[in-house]
């Protein structure tokens, strides 16, 4: 079994798949409805499926030309083999596959759940969850078997034995970060273009339908309603789960990369050896992933409400309780594995103390420091966006002097929020480095994003809701079916705002995983800021994300615009709209959203790629450190700052729905206050939805494109060594107390390696004198 | 004259304050007007020294509290001398008196400059730059003066020959950083306090008094107009000269700093010798700021307009050619005095690349970039924040849909104009840094920060103007004084938003000079952000400019709110006063904005000093380092955000006034854009004057407290080497070809020191073989 471990993520991998198309044949067979309903949830879906197959052009020119950049590169780089083409071009194919896999779901789910609700709230919660899930289980099933399978085989071609064990590995290793980095630049144009097109239309159906026609979201007669509704599921699902897929990918690469460094750090002392193959560090990742994926099943089971008076508060708890039990069982699972999967003392370099001794144990306390952190975070987030707390309240307040003291409130709001975020975050890496080293910082990483397809299931159930009522407006049902697929929705915004903070956390840990990883890759000493030239770029690095959401946010102004006018044209010009005679052209605001969306994401897709590669062509692999710190440092602030600004500005508005207390009056929706808050409202929607989200996808890949050109950079650091000895041993049992040894030494000398290998069989005791010979 | 140079820059600035006796005994003769513009000019003058006084007091109990500390410091710390202490007390007191000065001149000014518009515009210009004249002679010559009294004391005390040259010029600029850091802490709160005052008086004033009431600004209907008028004395005046003067003060210290370790570098070579007593290079800083003032003072007699038919173009021009003159005899200066003060070839200690040989003549061209990248970052600050240039207009056309396009474009703009503003800033590190070393980056700043005076003459005029154009309304004089009084006001805006480019651009390189003397000072190899903790702080002082933004911000909130009420209550109270019958109880606003201001500085002000000292005694001095660095970062991104958005907003609000074409229809005051962009205005109020400029002095503190505080986290880097041979050597011309040389001989084995002295008389030639025996 331990030999081959590598099948276990597989295995567990396809069981997600496997349960995966289950739930997704159980939702498909639910009813959609009547055929108005099934009609409207066609045009969604079709709208849907026209975006991401007009952005799959465009990525598809991308990916080429990235093909071929990446394949000269493995002609340059001696350690870079062409087959990291491949690596990205299936981890592009697998990150999209990935997103429309759940925007498929999404879209037959949303009709599915409104129907549900007309009999049943725990039914239409059972329908909308069983969307979030097939999608939550297809990325994390998709990352996890394509991440093994390409280990497997780069494991084949590329450590043979014939060089050291850790350059052969990290040889396996940059291949398999091709793809990371192929599904990461997918993520990146996704979730930039569904956000910039989510907000086109949400900001033209408002600004026109509601404020000037003074018509109702979601109302039939307004021309970009379908747009708005194909919206959500662009950008909150596909977007979402191609980020997520990324993310998760990354973050198990990283830890990978630092398990090979492990392993090194190790061999420099006595020879690393251990059942699985002597890659235990480098597969505990992906085998914790692959137990995460179990774990999220279990979950899943768990999220139910007992009858139709629930409110939001049981729907929440319902969704808590699941997703704490995948957390949980993870943990149990993880301290097992651990004891299991590591030897019970490793031996760590840390930069500028030298080696030291690390009981595995403190591995399985960095992950549990992961899972608090993202935790906590996510709290702190939910703190500072919630309805009914503090922070949003003095929002609410400060909407009744007019839309310059909301704004002020609002924009005080996110950058507050940083604070606590922040001190978290930096506890994070502080405790988790001073554990176990990066290993530990990346464990951390690993642990929070272990339950992503939990955590993914939870998020697209939201939006799904979010349809689910649009539906209803539409089909013009009854009451009691809107009020019943609010209360889902009402849950989900606040799941949706608690995810971001989960999302900027995990990112943010990923990215510290990959630039650790980069440093190793490189073979440098470390990232010294006090070399000016690294400190430049720092200060570079530091800029991009406020670019990024310059852009951004310019972005969605100027596709809202083109909406506007479009809506206004057709409410002129259409005779009978106003009156539901006249049917709206739907499918050219769709239109207009999806060339926007399409035009737009590409300078800001193109700033993120192509800066790093300048710079470290340019200067060098300490100046490109200094830029990824600059980078991850600047993105986390205005990541957290976006994402809570406008969540909080979001729930502000939302607080008049209810009706609030300002200076004891009670003030409700049309107040001069509420138009205030609407303001607030319209100018945190890109913050929240396209520039803040894009920040996560901005540091990671920033990170993983520095990973990818790190070779081109600098040698790695074991090439440096002119002179070395090193000590491989691969142990087998073969029955009774005997053992079977391979010892393979490898001796480098000026530059040329000679490999020796010996096999012997005999007791431990027998065994490991003649592995003392060859020290 | 060279073994007596430091006296050079104390005659220069003797000079300078000389000069600014005469100007202000010109000023104050001139006609201040009628009765009732002398009247409106008292009451100005004494709600501006009542805010003054009270801050005082303030700080007088902050100054004990941080002397005590100091105290205790220098007791802990062998090689920190009680004497910081009172350098510390003379750098607040000098602080404070820069900023009292240019407030008393401005404030006797203002009614001067409109009682001179009723005849002539030249003269009008002449009186309100005469003022800033004043206050730009006042900073810089207390500054160079109270920078060469301490040194010529603490080389007195300290350098005695009895240890090593650097480390006794080591404690001598330790005890000088005091009076540094004694100048940056009263310009924070200075800084702080005025911003949050004058924003509070002007939003408060304008939200009731303008839009409530509908009567215009500066109506002396209005309570808070005096409020508002004296804001822009104690934030644009007080607040602006106490900053510079830290500026210069911080820059010429890290430039000295940066010298001694020069010297030291060299001393690693040959003994190092020169003129100066061997402190050529320590000494040049101060020098070249000497020569910048007599550099500003030609250059205010440059500045003229020929008659009254001048318009805003006529008076930029005349500014600007008064500015470039003065920096241009700097420059030209610069040449001779490093051709004179500096060996032709410096040795110098590149970090990670050993000792470089540079031509000294690569200083200039550091100095050179330092001039050039504050012109065009002014320009760039310029191009975002000028009426009619693209940015703004675009603004304005988003005005057109209502508030909150508006302040998404205004925040766009911000957050765009980070992007050529960083890439000149890492531009200049690079290539001073590339040219000269630390030392470069120094000068650089140096350079920059030289004509001070006259940088800040032309700033103050602008409040000045602004003020005198209020006395004109509230005295309710003809038009033309108004028309006069605002061509010179609109300059003054500009010249208003160019300063804040220009001050990012100095304090963000004095930053990184003080980061790299905070370095050398603690003697650490470096800074790694490839250590967890040194990353984890990186972050945590990226977060610190976030929110300090956020405080202030809220800060002005409050402090608005509370003026907002009592402007209404005296409206509703007072009888008669919208009739021009009843007199408002101006003082009770100015008492208001007074209290909050004060109230609210002190958190940010103290999160700024103690941060850095909580987060140096817990991880130490590289993590420290980390923090600074995240500071220096985030700071300037969101300093130069800040800036320019408000100004922008700002000046898309303006446009308004002559009117503006949107979509082909020409748009005025009044119409709902206007009101879009008034709002813009309101939101872009605090960031430019409150919590913009405020992230200057934090990273300037920031890096100050980090080296106040260097000595207690490490030794100082010579101490470290337990043997040691150092050898100095001082020259003097004895007639004849004749030299007398003193060489000192210091040898320490074992951390004891032992001290040869040898005095030899003889040619050039005998002495030099006299000096290498010892080598």
């Amino acid at each position: 079994m331990e030999s081959n471990m590598v099948f276990l993520p597989i295995i567990l991998a396809v069981l997600g798949l496997i349960f995966m198309f289950i739930k997704m044949s159980w939702v498909k067979k639910q009813d959609a409805g009547d055929e108005k309903m099934k009609s409207i949830s066609k045009s969604i879906k079709e709208g849907a499926l026209a975006f991401l197959n007009a952005e799959y052009r465009l990525l598809l020119i991308f990916s080429i030309i990235a093909s071929v950049a990446l394949f000269v590169i493995s002609q340059l780089v001696e350690t870079t083999h062409w087959i990291i083409v491949i690596a990205f071009i299936i981890g592009a194919i697998f990150s999209a596959l990935a997103g429309n896999i759940g925007m498929r779901i999404a879209t037959d789910a949303n009709a599915r759940t409104t129907e549900a609700a007309k009999t049943s709230l725990p039914k239409a919660l059972q329908v909308s969850f069983g969307g979030g899930t097939v999608m939550g289980l297809g990325v994390a099933g998709l990352a996890v078997l394509g991440l093994s399978l390409f280990f497997l085989l780069f494991v084949a071609m590329f450590v043979t034995g014939e060089g050291s064990f850790y350059d052969e590995m990290t040889v396996a290793l940059e291949a398999l970060a091709g793809f990371s980095l192929g599904a990461e630049s997918i993520a990146l144009f996704a979730r930039v273009g569904g956000g910039i097109y989510t907000k086109a239309a949400d900001v033209g159906a408002d600004l026109v339908g509601k404020v000037e026609a003074g018509i109702p979201e979601d109302d039939p007669r307004n021309p970009a309603t379908i747009a708005d509704n194909v919206g959500d599921n662009v950008g909150d699902v596909a977007g979402m789960g191609a980020d997520l897929f990324g993310s998760y990918v990354a973050t198990v690469l990283a830890a990978m990369v630092l398990g090979n460094y492990l392993i090194r750090d190790m061999s420099s002392v006595t020879p690393f050896t251990d059942a699985f193959n002597g890659m235990g560090p480098i597969l505990l990742p992906l085998v914790i992933a692959g137990v995460g994926i179990v774990a999220s099943i279990i979950g899943t089971f768990l999220v139910k409400i007992k009858d139709n008076s629930a409110k939001e508060a049981e729907v929440q708890k319902a969704l808590d309780f699941g997703n704490w039990a995948s957390i949980i069982i993870t943990l149990v699972a993880s301290w097992f594995l651990i004891r299991w999967m590591l030897p019970e003392t490793l031996q760590m370099n840390y930069f500028g103390e030298g080696l030291k001794e690390v009981p595995s144990r403190h591995v399985f306390y960095s992950c549990m420091i992961g899972l608090a952190v993202g935790a906590l975070i996510s709290a702190v987030t939910a703190y500072y966006t919630s309805l009914g707390k503090k922070p949003v309240l003095n929002i609410v307040k400060n909407s009744s002097t007019g839309a310059a003291t909301n704004i002020i409130a609002g924009l005080a709001v996110g950058m507050k929020s940083t604070f606590l975020s922040v001190i978290l975050f930096a506890a994070a890496i502080y405790g988790s480095y001073a554990l176990a080293g990066f290993y530990g910082v990346a464990l951390a990483a690993s642990a929070m994003m272990a339950t992503t397809a939990m955590q993914l299931a939870i998020d697209a159930f939201g939006p799904i809701a979010d349809n689910a009522g649009g539906v209803a407006e539409m089909s013009e049902l009854e009451d009691h079916v809107r009020e019943r697929t609010d209360i889902l929705d009402s849950v989900g915004n606040t799941t949706a705002a608690v995810g971001k903070g989960f999302a900027i956390a995990s990112a943010a840990l990923t990215a510290l995983a990959l630039f650790a990883a980069y440093v190793t890759f490189t073979g440098i000493d470390g990232i010294n800021i006090f070399k000016a030239n690294v400190l430049a770029m720092l200060f570079v690095g530091g800029m991009i994300p406020v670019i990024f959401s310059a852009l951004a946010m310019e972005s969605v102004g100027k596709a809202a615009m083109e909406m506007v006018q479009e809506v206004r044209r057709q409410f002129r010009e259409i005779p009978g709209i106003m009156e539901g005679t006249g049917t709206p052209d739907y499918a050219k605001c769709v239109d207009i959203s999806t060339k926007a969306a399409l035009k737009e994401m590409i300078l800001p897709g193109l700033i993120t790629i192509i800066t790093p590669i300048i710079i470290g062509l340019l200067f060098g692999a300490e100046p490109l450190g200094g830029y990824m710190a600059g980078v991850c440092v600047s993105g986390v602030m205005w990541a957290i700052f976006q994402n809570n600004a406008g969540g909080a500005w979001d729930n502000a508005k939302k607080s008049f729905e209810a009706g609030v207390e300002i200076n004891g009056e009670m003030t409700f929706k049309g107040s001069d206050a509420h138009k205030a808050a609407v303001t607030g409202d319209t100018v945190g929607d890109p913050f929240k939805d396209t520039s803040g989200p894009s920040m996560n996808i901005l540091i990671k890949l920033t990170c993983l494109v520095g990973l990818v050109i790190a070779p081109i950079l600098g040698g790695h650091s074991a090439n440096t060594h002119k002179n070395a000895k090193e000590i491989r041993v691969e142990m087998k049992d073969a029955g009774g107390d005997q053992v079977e040894a391979k010892i393979t030494v490898k001796t480098t000398e000026n530059g040329e390696t000679k490999t020796e290998v010996k096999e012997v069989k005999g007791t431990d005791e027998e065994v490991k004198k003649e592995i003392e010979k060859h020290e």
